[in-house]
């Protein structure tokens, strides 16, 4: 962690919040790092035969979130969870978190009456980082006319064993974690509520009765427990996380295979709050899909999260659409819609 | 690498971006690399008994770099040039690396008569990405309102072997690779070159007679293998870069190793076009700061680098300055006068 920044424009503020940052991130989890914020480089120790998985994600104020609709606290959980889901992805363990960070000086500022958003943004963000045992183990700092957010997740995984996109085969079935849709529904009512509060720079108060319709968006659980379940079991022969939709992010499973894939509507596990097209095309759910040999024996949960076979793989046939949605009026081609940030 | 951004509004000018990137990565050196590009991670694999080092440095437009003044080649080299850097001041070889970019649209049209700013960028970026054998594992990108560039760079050093900031020893030696204040030197010509065309958005051209002059500035070389030399011989009891200027950086080293140091003015090797007070406070040179026992052997030059000895590491005394500049004139204080990016 460093402060890339000058002093004569960022000031005592920068130097006094990286300090913070080192200090909190001292206090969580250690594990496989060596070294962490202070030096030129963190150093992270790897076990015996362990390969590393690395993946970086840029979350921008105004594209990823909204800072007049999303409290701070879920902002930095999330900057943290779309890391970590593609660890889940990978069916590695995390290691360590580092975070880039480009801020208007405002976003600094602490008053006597109320931390910096910053400082709620790392409570959001090391939260998470605590219960999936990951330290922030560096990154940098400075000043920036808009809010960003680079987040980077190493994680580590037994050689040759790590889930990748590109191994799933004609016959395999196709699995979901969770529900679909959740996050694209919370988001929907988010946005009502916000303006319901029209030219309110802050985001709105979320009523009690609605923390449990916001969390999947506000607060998306990534699925570690489950990506590591399927790399030690042997069972997955491709997965992904759910960032995009469904529509979206099967299309790139299937092109990443060769093959293509047959979803039956009727088995899609829909939210309770969404409806099938935002469990179709909705993102940001950091569930897993993944696909296994048809002769897999696959429980209906993994740590608490049930698991739903919503189609199978086949062969790619000249003409056949990538992705077919099968539905009581037959079956219909399922075309890609990617999930649309706020812009 | 992902496309961590809406289809409806990126377009397909995102996913040929995404699409040139992967094909471009994939033409750089491979080594540690097992997976690149495509998956939810990129996978590399360490050698028996290393540590991985990692390092993010976030580069935002006005703040580390003007899109008036910069020609977009050395934006991109500039970028990876810091990552590299402090794999140097480690000691460490480089494995990866990132870049999590986000970019308004124009930056990322091409014209019938002109690359896109990214695809030069990029240019830059991968030339020297090339001539360090690190290929572009992955990363992520989005629209943004202003240009920004996080770099990560992994790098693998074996076990206990790191150079660290915090072993400079009462007696050390103080050495510096290279020449300083040229970095320094050649933003200030920049600066006058810019101004001499008011009004004008982009970079000035650069007479090839100033081009040696601006090189140190425009296309710094971080220096991988004095780095990776100190580490095998041992020699090294602290390093790091020098990013921030002399006078910051040793500075940064005297208190993670609570330490004092005394720089002989008259040793400190000057860039040709630099003043003192630019090789003492001048920033970005990315040349390395160590120390070594006064017993160890140091040759005159590194892999056709220069080393030069400055001075020495002291014991702590109270009423003491943390460094102390002796001049002809006698001793003084040497303040921290860290590095005024353009702003």
């Amino acid at each position: 962690m460093k402060k890339s920044d000058t002093e004569s424009t960022g000031g005592r503020s920068e130097l006094a919040l990286l300090g913070e940052i080192r200090r909190r991130a001292a206090r969580t989890s250690r594990g496989g790092l060596r070294l962490g914020i202070g030096d030129d480089c963190a150093l992270l120790a790897p076990r015996l035969g362990e390969e590393l998985a690395v993946t970086t994600d840029l979350s921008i104020a105004g594209r990823h979130f909204r800072l007049d609709w999303h409290q701070p606290e879920a902002v930095g959980h999330r900057a943290l969870a779309r890391g970590l889901s593609d660890l889940a992805a990978m069916g590695a363990r995390p290691v360590a978190a580092f975070l880039s960070m480009g801020l208007p000086r405002e976003l600094t500022t602490a008053t006597a009456r109320r931390p910096a958003w910053v400082q709620r943004f790392l409570d959001g963000l090391l939260a998470l980082a605590e219960a999936h045992k990951t330290p922030l183990a560096g990154g940098d700092l400075a000043e920036s006319p808009v809010a960003v957010a680079d987040i980077v997740l190493v994680g580590a995984v037994p050689r040759g064993r790590a889930l990748l996109r590109s191994g799933a085969k004609p016959g395999d079935l196709l699995y979901v974690t969770g529900a679909l849709g959740g996050a694209a529904a919370g988001l929907a009512r988010l946005g009502e509520l916000a303006e319901a509060e029209p030219g309110c720079s802050t985001p709105p108060r979320i009523p009690r009765k609605l923390e449990a319709l916001l969390a999947p968006h506000l607060y998306p659980q990534p699925r570690i427990a489950q990506g590591l379940w399927l790399q030690r079991r042997g069972v997955a022969s491709a997965a992904l996380d759910l960032s995009d939709g469904l529509s979206t992010d099967l299309a790139h499973l299937c092109k990443e295979s060769s093959v293509c894939a047959e979803v039956d509507a009727a088995l899609v596990p829909i939210h309770s709050a969404a409806t099938l097209a935002q469990a179709l095309n909705g993102g940001e759910d950091y569930e897993l899909l993944f696909t296994a040999p048809n002769t897999a024996y696959m429980p209906r949960s993994v740590a608490g999260v049930k698991i739903a076979k919503i189609g199978r793989i086949v062969k790619p046939r000249a003409g056949q659409p990538a992705i077919t949605l099968l539905t009581q009026q037959g079956p219909q081609p399922l075309e890609p819609h990617g999930w649309e940030h706020f812009s």
